[in-house]
């Protein structure tokens, strides 16, 4: 059999947000490849190799799984969430470059449901309207960037949904988007903290924008803020349609 | 037993997109309320009460299954794609304003594979970083808000996605944002036109801004416009991470 390369979405974490797509890609491969919790989500069975690796070296990953396909294996990259959301998918497009002979491998990417919308589901329908997604670590772009992004995000009144608000190694990061976020959309606006949807350690909740702390968020946390027509109806939260 | 109301994402077309989770939710509910084509995916069984109407109907649509719900039945309202995204979850929130005896029923929001993910998935990795989600129709929201949502993204240099980009009774819109894409990203921006992704009518076309025309959409099309950074490798089109 000849190798095949597919860059998997596995969900934002239960096993019903699983396509069945992404569930038979995963049980017709030899290889997994993927950050250790993304990996171990994956049943082990005969034959299967697992290639778990730490975070931070997407583009070696990437490299490897490549390597694995050209040799004639059939490799599954795994992604939490949806594999082209600030994952795996662009680390290995990018690894591609220079290397001809990668490109004219058998890839194909398998979507999967994305953090940002299961967040929103549970919440209502905060991204109801136009919105923006924007990765707030500064370890691959500079911080005067994101906040620009930030500020003409607010400017055309986009819900925005935030992915790696803030981890040990980058605490200030968030603090500064909280300001700058006040500064330019007030303190009413609404946000929500999503984190670890649908797995045990789910926790939802919304705060306007004076309430909301640094502390809120950590690198399993997805966080939403709403545009200025986005409201709660019951327990709900959501953006009207016409905004 | 109790009536409830889950509003179901049942992705871009193909069954391997559907999610265990809103395969289960179908079948389950003893009614289905949606726009025609929709609901003409569910399959019929005996008992099951279908409630198909026309477009432009949402917020009665909305309505209706809430009062089926509050009447004890089991609803699901389903969307193509993500139900979150320009679609029914928005219509039912607003519906329940004003309501509060709508605002207690058991209501859930069931994710699904956006038909923008599944289009940037077969492409590539186009929406590999920061990027925004713009609903191009007029019928809500005044042309000159989307034409500063249009100008304010490029401006921050997102990747953009555009749903319901061109419709018949909407000829001129899309032939405008192409002409403000063009003065605000230049000639060689890239273009993907993504149109019904993974149904047997699928069609995916890359160009460059300078090349695009109006009719390369409809309202089956999703269009995905690159960052400055996006690019081409053999192949694919990918936004890298650093940008």
């Amino acid at each position: 059999m000849s190798g095949w390369l597919r860059i998997v979405g596995l969900g934002p974490g239960c096993d019903g947000l699983i396509t069945p797509e992404a569930q038979a890609t995963v049980a017709g491969a030899t290889d997994i490849v993927g950050y250790i919790p993304y990996v171990a989500r994956v049943p082990d069975r005969p034959g299967l190799v697992k290639h778990a690796s730490d975070n931070r070296v997407e583009l070696d990953r990437a490299s490897h799984a490549l390597d694995l396909a050209a040799e004639g294996r059939q490799v599954a990259v795994v992604s939490s969430g949806d594999p082209g959301v600030f994952a795996m998918a662009a680390a290995v497009f990018e690894a591609m470059e220079g290397r001809p002979d990668w490109q004219g491998l058998d890839v194909v990417v398998v979507p999967g449901i994305s953090a940002m919308f299961a967040a929103a589901a549970r919440a209502g329908a905060p991204l109801g309207h136009d919105f923006c997604a924007i990765n707030l670590s500064d370890n691959l772009k500079p911080w005067d960037l994101i906040e620009k992004r930030l500020r003409l995000a607010a400017e055309a009144d986009f819900a925005m949904a935030f992915y790696n608000p803030r981890s040990a190694s980058r605490p200030e990061g968030f603090r500064r988007t909280l300001e700058v976020l006040r500064e330019a959309c007030g303190d009413d606006r609404l946000v929500i903290f999503a984190r670890a949807v649908s797995t045990p350690a789910e926790h939802i909740s919304t705060v306007k924008l004076s309430e909301a702390t640094p502390e809120m968020a950590d690198m399993r946390t997805v966080v939403i803020v709403g545009s200025s027509r986005t409201r709660r109806v019951g327990p709900w939260v959501y953006t009207p349609r016409m905004a």
